[in-house]
Formats: C-alpha cells, structure tokens, sequence
C-alpha cells in the first residue's frame, strides 16, 4: 500500500515559529518550542474551563480532515474534539476509511493530496511507519497545483511516532511535579514496541532536565531499543534497565505502565510466555512511593489486573490516566492554534 | 463486555431542574417535568421554522460525543441534528465504533470515561441493558480527576429503556389530542420485548390523565410484562389486552403500531408462526375511527404491508409517523437545552 | 432493495431559479444557469482564498445529511468542506452507512424521509441508477406531513448520472481555456459504463460553443452509447470515436482520461483483455500539444501507469487533477449557495 519512504527527508524543527509546519516527530521540538506550546495548553485549559467564548475564535474558518487508517478512540475524540472547540470544522469519511477508495488501494500519496486539496490541517493515523513523513512531502507538491499548503500532523503511525501522545505525557509530568530535575521516570512494558515511550524518552532529552533519569522495565526480549538509550545517555540522562519490578521503581517519581500489545508479537506462544510479567495491582500500587504519578496512555487490560483492580487503582490520587487523557486534548488545541494561526493563545 | 450492573442505583428524579443531569430513564420525569420539556419543545419547534438564530446560541462551546454501540439511522441523525440546531459540536468514531477498541474488548467504564473527557454531554446507545446506569456511574467519577461533569443521554439500552423515543411520543400524541383525557391508546406488536411501548406506558402514566386507557394487542406469546399492566392500573389507566384486531382497537384515539423484530426470537419458527398476526394495511386503517392517530417508531417493515400499501397509509391524514420524527429532533433539542443550560428556551 | 423508478418525472429545470430545487440531473441546466453557477464558483474561491468570513455566514443555520450507500472519498470530504465553509452543519450516519437500517432493509423512500426531518439538504449517493429521482419525489411527500421541503443533492447514483462532477469538470476547462470554441475534447477509457463522460458530454452540449468537438477513445465494446453521440450531434458538438491512440488525441485541446473500471465486468477476462488498451504515460504526455489540459476525475491505478509515472505526470503543468478536485469543492460550495439561500454570492 504504501512505498518505503527515504529516512532523509527530516521534519522541519519548530524553532519558535510553529505557523504552517508539519507535525511529524517529536524531533522537531526543543526546549523553548515545549515552554511555548505548553504555556498555550495551559492557557486553553483555563480558557475552557472559564468558557471562554473567544476560544472558538482561534480557528474560525479552518478545516480540519480526519484520515484515520487505524482506528484510535482517543486520539480521534481528543482531536475532534480539540479542533471543534477552537472553533474550526472537521471533515472525514462518511462511511469510514475501509470501505473507501483509499482502503481499497488507492496510494496514500494521492488520498493525501484529495485531503489538502479540500481542508487546511489533515489529521493522519497509519499503519505505516514513515507514513506521515512521505504524506507530508506530497502535500508539499499541491502547492504548485493549488496554491495550498495544508498542514499534516501524525496521529500514530505505526511502530514510527505518536508525538502528540509524548506531548500530553510530557506536559502531565510537569503539570503535576513542575520540574523533572532530579525525578525518575519508569517505564514498564513492551518498551521494543511501544512509540510511545520511545517518543517519550526523547522528549524527555529535549526537556534537558538536571539529574533526570529514566528506569525502564520490560522482559528482556523486550527492551527498549538501543538508540533510544544511547541517546539518553548522550543527553545526560540517566538509564536503568531491570525485567522484574525493584525498589527504583516503587520510589519513582513517575511510573508510566504500559500495554504489552498481543497484536506486535508472530507468535502467540512468546506473548503469553510474558503477558504477565507486568501487572499493576492495587497492592504493588500501595507499596510505592505516595509522591508518584501512575501514568498508562490506554486502553489498558489485563496489565491492569481485574475490572476491580481498575475501580481501585483509578480510585487513587495518584493515578493520573484520566487527567492524561483530558490534557491530550489541550495539548491538541495548543498546537493546532499555533500551527493554524501562530497566534498567542 | 459489561459487567452486570447493580440496579440499586436509580437515575435522579428531575423534579424541575434539568441542569447537569443524565437522562437514563422515563421515570426522572413528573407531570411538571413534561410540561416544562414540552413547552420548551413546542418552543423551539417555532424558532426554527422561522429560522431564529438565537437557537444556534443555546448550546454554543459544548461538545456532544456520539456513542453508538447499536445503529439507529433515526435517533443518531436526529440527537446530531439537533445539537447542531443549538449551535452546539458533534464528534463521534471516525471509522464507526465496530472497529474501535471500544468494541474489541474495552469495558465500557474506560470508554465512557474517555468521551467525557472530551466531551460535555455523550449521548450513549449500548446493546445492553443497564449499561447507561453504569455509564452515568462512571462518568461520576470523573468529577474528582479531572473537575468535569458530563452529562449522559440514553438512547437505547437494549431490552432497557430508550426515554427520548418515549417523550417524542407522547409529545406527539399531545400536540395532535391536546389532552390524554378519555382517550384509549391501541399498542400492538411484541409488547414484551418492546421497550418504546413499556416506556411510553409509563410516561402515560406519569402524565396522569383522567380516563385514559390503554389497549394491548399482542400474541399470547409476547404480551405487556404484567409489572408494567400492574403500574399502569395502580396509577388509574385502564388496560384491556387482545391478541388479535377488534373494534376496540378500531375506535382507539391513537393506534400505536410496532414491528415485531425478528432478531428478538430464539427460534425462526416462532417469529414465522406469529409474524402475520398484526398487518396495518390500507383496508384496517380505512376501518377505523376518522379521528384515531396511526404512530409507529420506523423503521418498518411487512408489519405494515407491502411498499404499495406503504404509500396508501402514508397519504393518509391520520398517519402520523413523519410528524413523530420531526418532533424526535426538537423533543432532543429541548431536552439538551436544558439539561446543559437549564436555561429557559 | 429500490423498486424500479418511472423515468417520466424528469427534475425541473432550473431556468435562473435554483433557491429549493433538486438537483439530479445536468439535464436541469441551460447556459445561463452555468454561467450564474460558474461565477459563484470563482466569486467562492476567491473570497476563501482571501479568507473572507462573510462566506461562513452564507448557510448558517442549514443542515446537510449526507447520505452515501457508496464510498467516494472525493466527493464525501469535498461536500463536506463546502458545507461547513458556508458556515452549515453536517450530519452523517455515526457507524456508517452499511450497518444501518437503511442498508438492512429499509426502503430508500423511508431512509430518504428520515433524514428529511431533520435536514434542509441531502446529499444522495446510491449504487443505483434512478435513485435519486425516486428520493427526490419522495422528499416531495414530506411538504404535506412537516412543512418541509428538503433539497436533495445527487452524488452519484450508480451508472446514471453524477452532476456535480460534470460541472467541476467544465467548470475546470473553463477555467483554464476560457472558452470552448473551437475546442477539441478527447474522453478516453470505458464510455460505455463511465457516467462521467455521458454527463460532461452532455454539459458540453448545453454549453454551446462554436467548433467544439469530442474525440472519444475506448475499446470497441466500450464505446459511448449512440444516444449519447446523437444528441451531441444534434447541438452541434462535432464527434469522432477511436480505438486506439492517435494524433487527434495528441492534438486535443483537453485529454480527458479515465479508469477502466473492473467492478463493470462480469467476466474478469473481458477486462484484462482490454485494461491496458490506455495507458497515459509520461513519453505519451510528452507527445501531446503543449497546450493541452490532461484531466482525470481520480482515483487512478495503472491507467496512469506506475507510481513513478503518476509522479513523473503531476509534475507537468498540463496535469491539472488537482485543481480539478479543488474546483469540486468550490463547485459544490455554489450550488448549496444557491439551492440553500438563492443568493447572489
């Protein structure tokens, strides 16, 4: 469906100016670029909450296209949900994204460009990794023929990036513990699969706090990719690696569970070999930290434990999934005005 | 896919304040309650034939999130029209809720907490009984993570309750009678999976009209559950049942006509044993009273003869079913008005 | 599902007066009603080009249904943004279509009536011929129930006709020719199946331009249909048919290219035969008049040969595909002005 896409053509970084820029990568951002974008999402979520009726002024006028390959409730909620409250419109597909031309084999590179020829932000989730780089190179082409330059964001794709997840990540730590220096983040899962925290850690670097480290358990088939963790390293930020749950985690700071993904693994016999190493229970919840945050992007089963475990987990101040979730959605509105509009919010 | 829900947990009376409450059942509504609602609906029934913009004020900043576990092209179509109507934001599945991980094995407590997180009111249709008691429980929850309260709507709950279908109803008989007094209400189809009928028998009740009466005709099979005969005697309406078309039901003051659904029988044979029983056709309703009113829910089927006949009955003065789904848009109109504003409309 | 339709209610022409007319057919439309159609179109374009927001006040307080039993990615978000970017709402079946009552059995004439309770316009797109003739009668028979009188919008129904794409389809020629006289329009592909060809065929027509002719190339049992030749014929419009490619073709002053479609062909055989009788090529371009347009309505598969052919295509400036679709958008965003508001836009 989709052709292998050159790595070479790198994300064009923020650098203070976020108007009109693709979002494909978390890469983009440095430290200034986070302080803005963050500053605009608090903004919005005080703005919201007082309803604040010049909010749906930001992005009067703009059309926002949904082109969602994998489904995501969240995702497409939140950002549904962010554009309309803006003010802005969305568009998709009426009877959904698999029964259209653009399912059954039309390239992406053209579905793309009938998107950006009709909307003026085009919210993409893909399968494929590289996707939304090779979408965003091909939107760049309309430009000759329409004089339009729509703007891509990633919504997820594939074992590639998620960045507005690492976002709202990102911006939930702070939100609750103000600064990373000196804190602890533990990442517990599938940390082979998961773009999620890969893009996480990243982000972490670029924040570039003081004694931040980061504590990542996984069985040992799946660890967190090498890169990753040199990468770290090379940004000061310490790295621990453990398969089984320890001390450093139940003292974290911050402990971000994750879903080990049935769907990642050829052979089922590997995933149900692990399935288990990592469930977080309201009794291993008791015997951490009372200063952590218990963070999970969701859906989340098993690694959960039961339907009660949940009702007991969520019950505690300290699990923060809920509000995660919400502030994906101001985060998602911070950074759609400032693409949109570049305007101060 | 759900837990079984406690049903100790009843939905709060309205007891004339709409504000911020879920609307999970026709039993949180009082006589004063459905004056108030039904004013209001008249009301606004007449701003929007005169296209008075300050409708498109009323629900301005709130977003409604669609949920759809069960299709319905009527009440989906009309709770989206109507919120727009008010000026208010839809968002909902971008690729239908079938190929969300709502459907692939989330519990509904997560789901629906995900909505509200997003979303101000979530307008909730479930295959399964209960489950809007326990979205609205849930939902609850959410006021001490992230301070936000959002509204849940039923819009069927499988064999439960489908409230709006119910106030769109008896909105309708009103606004043609004026008054329920003295007047007998023909119900006839599978009474005893039919939850518009027990639902409209109840709010007959609640309205407490003087003489009215109610007139079952059902197979012995599928009768009225004898919970709702007994509620409707206690409150003082009449109820006589029959199991096959007689004179009473000729002079009836309305002739509530129903499908009977197929998918509701075990076994084929039965559906096929009983399916003929009830046929609305040109000649019964040329039989009956020159003052009766024919409803029916739709969508409809042989239950009301062939396609020819179809247009026969439509033509007909005393069919009333366009009229019922036009006022299903301004009865939810209405009752999002107030349960979001409260405000006078 | 859809009874067999009466061709005897021919759609009402337009005849300067487009405010609450149905629009079904090209047939509707004489030369003054395209050019009243056609400077709304650029009057649109450019006031969104320039950010007009007096444009979003144009449809204010309407509501589009769309209905589209067939997938069209194209004309579903193109719809969609014209809509919302005159300021109206958009409502659609939350799961899609397919799992509705309105796929499992309901009539069309009820499905057609339901959305007209809630909506002022409705976008139609069935796989059948005739449909929206049937549903537009249908819409009719609401006026003495509700006091509405729903637009409907034909978006394609099956091998009848797809009006909407005629018109962004001259409207593009225009826009880059100016003028038809003297015109040599070469239609290549099935034009036996292609509703497409018949309908722009029969705007040329209407049009009425001096010298204006058609080239059309097909293989021989695709050819257009004689009733189609006649009437151009008839008006004027000078006709040569092909089964191969050849200098007239090279020579034209538009190329109006088409898929083959597979989904026609009963026996797969028949297709293969024939699926690679056209290719558009880069060397073919290559070889063709500097002053041609080369068109296509998309999506494309191999009759523009290989991704780096439709590559190598795009980037000649004769390949004008993607204003096409963008014009599609500004097309239909002045006709909903129109049928909506019959003002002067």
């Amino acid at each position: 469906m989709l052709a292998i896409v050159p790595s070479a053509t790198a994300p064009e970084p923020i650098e203070g100016d976020f108007l009109g820029k693709h979002i494909v990568s978390v890469g983009q951002f440095c430290r200034s670029d986070l302080d803005v974008l963050f500053d605009a999402t608090s903004s919005l979520r005080t703005r919201v909450r007082q309803s604040d009726r010049g909010v749906a002024e930001i992005a009067k006028g703009s059309v926002m296209a949904l082109l969602f390959f994998e489904s995501s409730t969240r995702t497409d909620l939140s950002f549904q949900s962010a554009m309309r409250r803006l003010g802005g419109e969305v568009v998709g597909v009426s009877n959904g994204i698999r029964f259209s031309s653009a399912y059954k084999g039309e390239d992406l590179h053209d579905t793309i460009r009938a998107a950006g020829c009709y909307a003026d932000v085009i919210t993409l989730r893909h399968p494929v990794a590289g996707s939304c780089r090779l979408a965003a190179r091909y939107l760049g082409r309309l430009d000759k023929k329409v004089g339009r330059r729509p703007i891509l964001i990633n919504a997820g794709d594939g074992v590639g990036e998620h960045p507005t997840q690492a976002l709202l990540d990102l911006f939930t730590i702070l939100d609750f513990k103000e600064s990373l220096d000196n804190t602890c983040i533990s990442m517990v899962g599938d940390l082979k699969h998961g773009r999620t925290v890969h893009s996480l850690a990243r982000l972490v670097c670029a924040w570039g706090a003081r004694g931040a480290s980061l504590h990542l358990l996984s069985p040992p088939d799946l660890r967190m990719p090498p890169e990753v963790v040199e990468m770290c390293r090379a940004s000061g930020v310490e790295v621990s690696e453990a398969s089984r749950i320890d001390d450093r985690l139940r003292e974290s700071g911050v402990i971000y569970w994750t879903r080990v993904q049935e769907e990642r693994f050829e052979n089922p016999a590997d995933y149900e070999a692990i399935k288990d190493d990592f469930v977080m229970t309201p009794p291993l919840l008791r015997s951490c930290s009372p200063h952590t945050l218990l963070m999970h992007p969701l859906p989340r089963k098993h690694e959960m434990g039961t339907r009660a475990d949940h009702d007991e987990l969520d019950a505690d101040d300290r699990s923060v999934f809920f509000q995660q979730m919400e502030n994906g959605m101001f985060v998602r509105m911070a950074l759609l005005a400032k693409v949109l509009s570049g305007a101060h919010v």
